[in-house]
């Protein structure tokens, strides 16, 4: 559904920001000055907290091999017998520095103070610039209020502190049996250009065992999260926190998985939609029995193309190069392609099939309208942007499983935001 | 050394520009209207030929699992007693179109009764829009120009006609005992913009045994032009050939391969160097005692970071982005970095050092500059662009192999070349 302006959006969103019952937050802002740049910053701090202690939670952390210091605190954490809630700041990443775990350590444990609750039981995460130092003494100032401010209701201010250049705050919620399912997220790519961190957080009031949610959690985020890429950089940063406070009766696991997947995947569209810059969201579908890691990278290579991602951004059906991008990464692979099983469709047209291409002046032009239909224009399409995607379907073979993945263009906005930040 | 204009710059490239003994070439336009889109078009074909067969020579092509005709018919010709030359041409690349590989045959047979030779003996080579299909009646129309055109003497006119939107032509030459190694290239990336083939051709009179010639080139591909990125895609056509006249003496086997080592990496830098919309070239060195598939493909990942080549496009040290990069591929492979033993500099500043950045407001500055020193500005500069490369050394452990790569930025001019193109 579309809506005229980002006002009326906005008003929808507040419809799904009802925190799931056992759940609190907070946010507010600071200013302080760097010790790395001349002059002021602004920062966000904000917290989700349930009212008691839970043993059921689980996250998924980057793979990232220079992670930031709530990353090392999180993995640690994940073994630890509770957990009561996670403190959130934006602008500074807390990567590389020397001192950084202590400095969010020292946090949590003032934070703590002021809950009450146990240091052990709070988790860290940041995003924003690399290799500057947090403003701990500003921080530490607020922590009282940020207790204080601490009550059940919206999501929405959370939602809106942990953004940075997003386009739009992310929220989804899923209503499941007694009880539901609500998730926030800070966009990946394109964001505070010092890196693209995805923070995803995600809150029920249903009861799950521990085990059984955090094997539900890493299923989701493989087949949603791991599958969107806008630049193909993956962050120091990168979490999915999942809390349930299990004050509401159990659905069936399947259920609940189903919901979970459900709405992993809507926010997961939402970070691809928002990132600021994308002029088209990119839907690629493949179908194919090779095995899932080569049918995954090559997606994931095809939407990182350059070629590709600008021919998209041109509106200029290019079909050439996705071609070349598939089999590039095949080839690296060491697979051959059947050309005679191989069928390409672009936007519902066929592209490829039969070993050639299937093009004419005709199909061209119509491939290029669909291109500049699929972009984003406010003035024509409302909000919330890129209801509509670019649609790519490519059958490697006859039959076999199918895989999704959501990418973006790449835009002179892109460049502008990613190389002029900081300058 | 630098020249005021490019003019100047193409004076001197006449220098090393003499064919060796026992080759002749040839190069010539036409115009053609294709089949896939209204207008005229322009096609260069050129042709490398030798005076007599030789069993000495070999070939490199691209591993995309979407090859071209040209790759197709060329890995078989690979297996052949002996070989006489290669047609070129531009405009086309011939790849996904049916009866693709008879429109390259027949255009070689035909061009084989000029010569006259064997049609087995002619390998073809083709780089431009993927999908079209040759023009074949105008091209046939030309090939006994082709072949009356054939003459000793300079490079220059194939080493032009080879190019699409290259800045500038690509000729290394190295002298060796009593012949020489001549070389010529057609550029990666951001060029003809429906692929970004790379077109090497290298020719020398020095006699080679075709078996060690064949290892000698495959070891220096896959340490030069197999080490230079511009935007991560290997295109459906790219290509490497080496033909040996044989008629001066050998000069010994370690020499020759030194040479030719040097040769390519020459070639390659050219390559990365002339490519359109390069506001800055990097040079990257990792230093390492991991396996070399992952010392590549992290060496490959970091330059490929569309987050590092904006930071670089925009003379902004963001130092941060590339140790994420660096990170980001790595733990994909499951590999710990020793932040302790890890360090990393820009420009021969050291960013990362002992566990943390090594960076305050007064190296930022210095940093900016550098960047802004290296990028390219004819007025300033003079020619051939990018004399001047951004350094990026790490060391990852305290001793290693020494890696070296080539990679650009990505900047405005690369969208607008390869989103605007065919729009």
């Amino acid at each position: 559904m579309e809506y005229k302006s980002k006002e009326a959006y906005y008003q929808h969103l507040t419809t799904r920001a009802a925190l799931p019952d056992g759940f609190l937050c907070s946010a507010l802002q600071i200013e302080f000055i760097p010790a790395e740049k001349p002059g002021k910053a602004k920062m966000n701090l904000s917290l989700i907290l349930l009212e008691e202690e839970t043993r059921n939670f689980g996250a998924c952390f980057t793979s990232n091999s220079f992670p930031g210091a709530p990353v090392l605190i999180g993995r640690k954490r994940l073994s630890g017998e509770s957990i009561r809630g996670v403190m959130i700041n934006n602008k500074i990443a807390n990567v590389g520095v020397s001192g950084g775990v202590d400095d969010s350590l020292g946090l949590l444990a003032e934070l703590a103070g002021h809950i009450p609750c146990a240091p052990e039981a709070l988790l860290p995460a940041s995003t924003g610039i690399i290799g500057w130092r947090l403003p701990v003494k500003a921080m530490r100032a607020v922590l009282p209020g940020l207790a204080a401010g601490l009550k059940p209701g919206s999501i929405l201010p959370v939602a809106e502190a942990v953004m940075t250049t997003d386009t739009f705050a992310k929220i989804r919620k899923i209503n499941v049996g007694s009880g539901s399912i609500l998730g926030i997220a800070k966009g990946a790519g394109m964001i505070e250009p010092n890196l693209a961190t995805m923070l995803v957080f995600i809150m029920t009031d249903l009861h799950v065992e521990r085990e059984e949610l955090r094997s539900m959690l890493s299923r989701c985020v493989s087949r949603t999260f791991n599958r969107i890429t806008i630049d193909g950089d993956q962050s120091t940063s990168d979490m999915a926190l999942v809390l349930s406070s299990g004050l509401k009766d159990p659905v069936g696991a399947n259920k609940f998985e189903e919901a979970l997947f459900s709405l992993c995947s809507k926010l997961a569209a939402d970070i691809v939609r928002s990132g600021e810059g994308v002029a088209h969201v990119v839907h690629l579908k493949i179908v194919s029995e090779l095995p899932e890691e080569l049918v995954v990278g090559a997606g994931k290579n095809l939407l990182n193309s350059p070629l590709v991602k600008t021919a998209v951004y041109g509106n200029d059906p290019n079909v050439g190069r996705i071609l070349s991008a598939l089999g590039d990464y095949l080839g690296n692979s060491g697979v051959a392609i059947d050309t005679k099983n191989l069928s390409v469709h672009l936007g519902g047209i066929e592209i490829y099939a039969n070993g050639g291409f299937r093009l004419d002046r005709n199909k061209e032009e119509k491939l290029s309208y669909y291109l500049k239909d699929c972009s984003f224009d406010p003035a024509v399409k409302g909000y919330p942007q890129h209801e509509r995607s670019v649609e790519v379907e490519i059958f490697l073979g006859k039959e076999g499983k199918s895989y999704e993945f959501l990418g973006a263009d790449l835009s002179y906005e892109y460049i502008r935001e990613n190389a002029e930040y900081r300058s």
